[in-house]
């Protein structure tokens, strides 16, 4: 629980009553979690959950585990069914009750502690690339924070579509990135994004870029893009204000399209939940997407899985079993 | 022509050759061309013509006229049928050559030599608001400047589909706004559009920003907009660097997307025009948007005309009688 905003410490383990299943919701019994940089932001005091407040002060983006229960209109799952999703917090518990239309199936060949690994950083990363972006077969995408968990995602998914990317990472995140199967590799500590993406697409430019950064980002990943290309923004984290030659959008009819998945409303997270299930499950069942784990810390030991996450050594994501 | 950049005095009438239609072009006598703020930055080297040179030397965007000949495979057109429509260049003469899917009908009711003053304007606000912002029934839109060409288009157009407009102006377009149909006018020499949207649609925001200025209302047009909102950029009037808070864009998954109509590859203009064709030609066949005409001017005045738009006094659109 986060019973008020500080640092990691603020962290608590409370005892609560069980949360019960709407008619059309079912309980699960979560196995594992995993951090999002959402949840030091919203430590923070700097990222509110939507909804009632007292159930959303537990964190917790995403989950992996078994139905325990199912309301009474629940079609699709039974109890004991192993499935993975994302929801708007809570996840952080033993047990968390969802829509049925918002979870997914754990493909066949992952492990069920794994699978927490998966929900949040790909469907962000597909709904920002495919569903936002557009990238199909034969575009280029620009993924900056490559070694990220949203940037493994990313690197796999264009990957799996037929889709060329370039990312940019410090030093220590390029084997992986490379491994993941990334084409263009841009080490940010030693060289310069746009000229390298200048030099990759021969002058052309990317289809879409994806960006946690903004601040100076901003004027450099237009610099990067196609005609008609999307920046698809995902984060701010590289300051509040960003400056730029407003004037360059018009002659690339380019789009900055901001988004998130925590505050849309029921039927756009059920959409986006829907088409995930659709285009990339599949994917993971038949080995092109597998999630990349990072390293894993026990819920009691969650202010140290905090504290780690705040040094942005990891690449990809860090699980937290409950 | 414009055989140097510079002040509205470079601006020189010429004898060229007649241009040739190709065959699935026609070639249209023209009796009208209409001023764009595209012919002042065009004349100052500011925004050069896409394709062969020489050619578009000659300014003019758009036309009304009738056909003079048609290509071996034209289908649509005969010679005498009075059309209009846009052009990259070179509307400013007595005869200017398109492709024969870039034509529109000139509506019934509508004089030829007034009709000069619709394609450009109502293109471009259809395709800003409708195409781009989808903008529709039960919507609502703020569009700045909307006194200008543009502005009395989009007014015209939102209230033609169902929905509601708001629009920025100075202190004598006011009455002209008001009569075109505009549901909120908002003096900007002394009130803040900002505070007035808010009031006006009780702090939701509008879903899509028509905008030609940029500048500092880059920050306060997202101020303005609803959740999933959409701000379409055609012009950056207000000076060449926006600074904002990107990050505001994310919580309101919000859209910016520059546009330009002028150097789209033709199987793109043609869709736009098809698309307005199909739309909006009806809805002037049926009074219910009509060309909004400031003055006229004779060719051999055409600097006179440029000088005058410099003032930004026009209501509506500056004819050019050829």
């Amino acid at each position: 629980m986060i019973p008020k905003y500080g640092d990691a410490d603020v962290l608590e383990l409370r005892e609560i009553a069980d949360p019960e299943p709407g008619p059309d919701e079912v309980l699960v019994e979560v196995v594992a979690s995993a951090m999002n940089r959402a949840d030091l932001l919203q430590r923070a005091g700097q990222y509110p959950a939507p909804g009632p407040k007292p159930l959303f002060e537990i964190p917790g983006l995403e989950f992996s585990g078994r139905i325990g229960s199912v309301g009474s209109q629940v079609q699709r799952w039974s109890v004991g069914d192993a499935v993975m999703g994302i929801v708007s917090g809570g996840a952080m518990a033993e047990k968390v009750v969802t829509h049925e239309r918002m979870l997914q199936s754990v493909p066949e060949h992952i492990e069920l502690a794994d699978a927490a690994a998966i929900p949040e950083v790909f469907m962000t990363a597909h709904d920002a690339l495919v569903s936002l972006g557009d990238l199909t077969s034969g575009g280029r995408a620009l993924v900056h924070a490559g070694g990220s968990g949203v940037g493994t995602a990313s690197i796999q998914i264009a990957k799996a579509i037929g889709a060329q990317v370039a990312v940019t990472c410090s030093t220590n995140k390029i084997d992986p990135c490379r491994e993941l199967g990334a084409d263009l590799i841009v080490d940010y500590t030693k060289h310069d994004f746009v000229e390298e993406v200048a030099v990759w697409t021969q002058d052309q430019g990317v289809d879409v870029v994806l960006d946690v950064i903004g601040g100076d980002y901003l004027a450099k990943n237009l610099q990067c893009l196609k005609i008609q290309g999307r920046i698809i923004q995902v984060g701010a984290m590289g300051g509040p204000v960003a400056s730029f030659a407003l004037g360059a959008l018009l002659p690339k009819r380019a789009s900055l399209i901001g988004t998130v998945l925590r505050s849309r409303p029921i039927e756009q997270k059920i959409e986006a939940n829907q088409r995930f299930v659709a285009e990339l499950l599949p994917r993971f069942e038949d080995g092109s997407l597998k999630p990349v784990i990072d390293s894993r810390y026990q819920l009691a030991d969650i202010a140290a899985a905090h504290t780690y996450m705040e040094t942005n050594a990891n690449i990809g994501k860090i699980l937290i079993d409950i």
